[in-house]
């Protein structure tokens, strides 16, 4: 594998400078972090319970964290999870960290989304399985060759985020979603569901979850980053309980348990406010930057250029003409201190190279329209 | 290796009935932690820069944090350590499983030491290397086996903890420290130093860590867990740069950065506090609390019950006539609801089963008399 973390890493350096607009990194928007509400989160935990959120505890952890996210995923989708199956995580780049200790042994065949998200290609790549990859199109991923690939590699996992995918910005419709299941039930493939974005949408239709048609061979992984905040670093996994204890046994090697004081602050954010109306907050403001981009590429931008035209998340997937390439399109694009980035990291096996991943999350509308309106320029004026 | 983990998991258990009095764990004193500093610390953070403490943050750690551990390193022990050279983790554990993810290779020789950190023998056996290990005395590693073992076996790394041990109680004297650099250092042989307990001193005595005498191999861990609290899971690793490199790579896949609030609130607090009038207030405490335990041992137990004298850190370290099993030891004090821990889990390939560890630091001084009581009488009617 090349090593596209130290590109990004070198992109998202540049891109912190303060006349740069990026649309290239994955921040949730600052302004929507509810700082006073976790302010006194804080101050209540430490002045009630100091000495016991500042000890050691559980590698589970907080269980009234635990039974909030059980319950959630029960009333939202209809699940049947208990407290037991939850285990509270570093957030979910942790997650995927332990959930390849405890699945991958060197040289299984792991499959992969095409685009795929860049944290669980590096999360993965240190337990050296081979990866596969099956296609995303608009409504998820291309069944015939996940069937296909399952028959002949017999991969140990497939991992897919259905909601607002990371990079694609696509969602599985429902009917894709059991087609997904159904393959990978008959097979006994685990399915790593990754939904960091769920929360983040921008319709009213509600989306079960693969692990709904598939329990005994579905594990979720979920953050608080995106709906409280990313700094306290808070995810968890959730799985059948036998899957849950060789998690436990993974994460007591890999640091005890997880930030206690964090996760009684976030425990006690979520007892004191309406985080449905919190959360409705971001999808509005999201939705309203994403429509805004979308509405403006769909204005200004050559026909040629494709995009996708997400229900959620954070980001927008640009496809380039063949042969027209992203990387150009950055250096274009940084010339005039506008940060977007190229597509091909999140490509395993090299390609992807005429595609982008815009983020809308982060910047303000101002910020978009003058983005947007550069790289339409470009894309205007380039000469091949 | 056998599963000394759920083991001590069902010991710890069993001692959090609240009739227990427990010499078993390792839990800092509740009652010395500051929540009241702490919580200002959180407080000011969370209302001056909400939005930032909040965020996603760099991999390495808050630069200020890094520069007041190098600071004191440098200041303490007149070593020479840039801020480059620290990388913030989630406390001690994180900080062995990274070391052990970068440095160990299936089936590499590492050496420990006899008896042994259990954590480090559970971070490092996700890696697979062959264990070795070498006898501590009063004095340290017994350099001459240190030699041999590193003649015939190469060992990738020697992990040991020169203060206070865990779970011996050892420290190594200065001689002994330099006499291990030496051996370590002619063999290019890299020491990981943990150093969690080397704020924890019951003298004077200023003893400079291994690193100081073979800067180029010398990696060491530290924490804030024993000095600040537990529950935040902060600690850090210090090493060369080319190391610092290599461990930020796989914290970056293992969860991408350490939780910045608890960085934050840390540092804000060492700012605003005297710290090393924090931790002498700590250390005098628990000087008290061992002088007692260490005082009724030399008074109450037969002659034939060996113990160590720490100079610091938690822990006392029982060691029976051979053939006088501490499992039934364990038996026994646990009729009397007072529970005290088997060493055998610390020895890697068995043995030990004569010795037990007898942590001091979270027991009042009226318990530590009655457990001592307790065993004295056990001891005192022995049947083989």
């Amino acid at each position: 594998m090349k090593t596209p973390k130290s590109f990004i890493r070198e992109i998202l350096k540049v891109t912190q400078r303060p006349e740069v607009i990026s649309f290239a990194g994955g921040l949730p928007n600052p302004a929507l972090i509810d700082t006073v509400g976790i302010g006194k989160a804080a101050e209540k935990v430490i002045r009630e319970d100091g000495a016991n959120v500042l000890q050691y505890s559980t590698t589970e952890g907080y269980l009234p964290l635990r039974e909030f996210i059980a319950d959630r995923y029960n009333k939202r989708y209809g699940l049947n999870v208990t407290p037991n199956e939850i285990l509270i995580t570093n957030g979910s780049q942790q997650s995927l960290d332990l959930l390849g200790k405890i699945f991958i042994d060197k040289g299984d065949a792991v499959l992969l989304e095409r685009p795929g998200y860049l944290g669980a290609i590096q999360s993965f790549s240190l337990y050296e399985p081979e990866f596969f990859a099956v296609d995303l199109d608009d409504d998820g991923p291309d069944t015939k060759q996940l069937s296909q690939i399952i028959d002949q590699e017999c991969p140990k996992l497939f991992y897919g985020i259905p909601n607002s995918q990371n990079p694609s910005g696509i969602s599985y419709t429902t009917e894709r979603r059991k087609e997904v299941a159904k393959v990978l039930n008959d097979a006994d493939t685990v399915f790593i569901e990754d939904d960091a974005y769920g929360e983040l949408k921008f319709t009213n239709e509600v989306l079960a979850p693969v692990k709904k048609y598939m329990p005994d061979y579905g594990v979720m992984t979920g953050s608080f980053s995106k709906i409280v905040a990313p700094g306290m670093r808070m995810g968890w996994v959730c799985a059948p309980e036998e899957v849950i204890d060789k998690v436990a046994t993974a994460k007591q090697a890999a640091d005890l348990h997880s930030n206690y004081l964090s996760q009684r602050i976030i425990a006690q954010y979520l007892a004191d406010n309406d985080i449905d109306a919190k959360i409705a907050n971001i999808c509005a403001v999201y939705k309203e930057r994403c429509d805004l981009m979308v509405k403006l590429m769909d204005e200004l931008f050559p026909p040629t250029i494709k995009h996708t035209y997400p229900k959620g998340g954070m980001f927008v997937w640009l496809t380039l003409p063949k042969g027209m390439s992203s990387m150009k399109l950055f250096e274009l694009a940084m010339e005039q201190n506008l940060a977007v980035l190229p597509g091909n990291p999140f490509y395993f096996d090299g390609g992807g190279d005429n595609t982008s991943r815009i983020n809308f999350s982060n910047a303000s509308p101002e910020n978009i329209q003058k983005g947007i309106e550069i790289l339409a320029k470009i894309f205007n004026e380039w000469k091949a």
